[in-house]
């Protein structure tokens, strides 16, 4: 099986993930709405259904294929071929309305992720890669979908550095002096973004994201989009992000290196 | 004049700025692009385009009106009836290809914003208001374009807050420690939105937003709608919020107050 054989069934997942996650998105229903008293939580609500829907599909398609899920926890996690699903990263923008949260789908093999693709069913945009190559598709000026490349940009020096980290005030404190180390070098750091950054930096916007503490499915299904448009992703010691942890991913090598001399102190 | 005279006119406004500005959204070229010499900032460019686009619309349609633009300056600002423009709210989100900026939009009438809309044209979003009431037109779950009247949510205390702002990095010194003394008593703050977080405010999913040293087209546009939603928005004194300064928006007045006290130390 090659990426090739599955590109259009990640598509079918993340349209089923999209079609299911919508109606729950900047509703005034649930957790968010004091008056009903948290009986209905619309996000647990939408990762859950969005994750169920996934799941059914990989399973009816790929029976021996495993599964790893935000919701519903791993499933022959050990197979030759295992899905790794996160129906909505970035529930904080979710429940705020703000159209940067994304549906991860991610494929490993032997563990390796070897596809990946991040959606944003509001916006109607696809980030996928299968680390050789990775591409996007949304709307144009015209508003009809037209299909990019996508490529990291060059960047030279920490001085010239976008950054980028969901918030400061996620970091656990040894880690928040090692990224304050970072963000000090660069010349612009930003907040408030969670896959919606990584993609970014796969367009070529955004030089480095770092973020602390996340899971397998927070990251494993961005690598092979990162590394697809020649960006690094590792975690903050140099090794394989697969797993989650720390995680530092940039679009230049030069600045990959920078920065993880700075987290070592 | 009133309000629905100028609805569409606003909106012709709006599209005339969003189809000069989305050529430079991820646009690989300019500042971005290190190797290029800094000869072309995408972000300089587009502001400015967008802005001559409307300034001209205006000055034909409304000879006798007066112009406040983030760009070109003040022109006529004391007449009877002036717009306020601002091309390109949240440019560090423009520049890092992140779509939760917007163009903004107001008008006002002896000085007091009786009109505002912000769009964000990537996403196809009109956020609308004339202080009365406030509506919503973007893309439904089939995308095709849908409208909503916008209403802020009841919020009883600071403790069921989502508190939004830019970026703490953007505060002085005595502001960041007033600030913080409200996101120590809130249940989330988020950081990284400009003109979303308000608009989101409007939609009912954010309860607070916070921002100092704005200037009036920061926020003048967006005061009609916040107030059409049903919320309420000053400075951190509790006056007027259309001139700039600090600025503190909530949807619900008990929040308001409540924010005003902390930040009166």
């Amino acid at each position: 099986m090659t990426a090739v054989d599955f590109a259009v069934f990640v598509e079918e997942l993340a349209d089923a993930a999209g079609r299911t996650l919508l109606p729950f998105f900047r509703t005034s229903l649930g957790a968010e709405d004091k008056s009903r008293g948290g009986m209905f939580d619309p996000v647990t609500e939408a990762d859950s259904a969005a994750e169920v829907a996934m799941r059914r599909m990989i399973t009816q398609t790929f029976s021996s294929h495993g599964i790893i899920g935000e919701e519903f926890g791993n499933d022959r996690a050990d197979a030759e071929y295992v899905w790794v699903l996160d129906p909505i990263d970035g529930t904080k923008s979710f429940i705020s309305g703000i159209p940067t949260w994304g549906t991860l789908i991610g494929l490993l093999h032997n563990g390796v992720p070897i596809y990946g693709m991040m959606v944003q069913p509001f916006t109607r945009e696809y980030f996928m890669g299968d680390g050789k190559a990775a591409r996007w598709r949304g709307p144009g000026i015209d508003h009809a979908p037209i299909e990019r490349k996508l490529k990291t940009r060059a960047c030279a020096s920490l001085a010239e550095v976008t950054l980028m980290t969901p918030s400061p005030l996620l970091y656990p404190p040894d880690e928040l002096a090692a990224f304050r180390r970072v963000e000090t070098a660069v010349r612009l750091s930003r907040y408030g973004y969670d896959c919606y950054a990584f993609a970014m930096l796969a367009s070529g916007h955004v030089d480095c994201v770092m973020e602390a503490g996340v899971q397998a499915y927070d990251i494993a299904p961005l690598i092979p989009i990162i590394q697809g448009a020649g960006g690094i992703v590792t975690n903050w010691t140099g090794g394989s992000a697969a797993q989650g942890g720390n995680v530092v991913a940039a679009g230049d090598r030069r600045i990959h290196t920078a920065v993880l001399e700075l987290l070592a102190g």
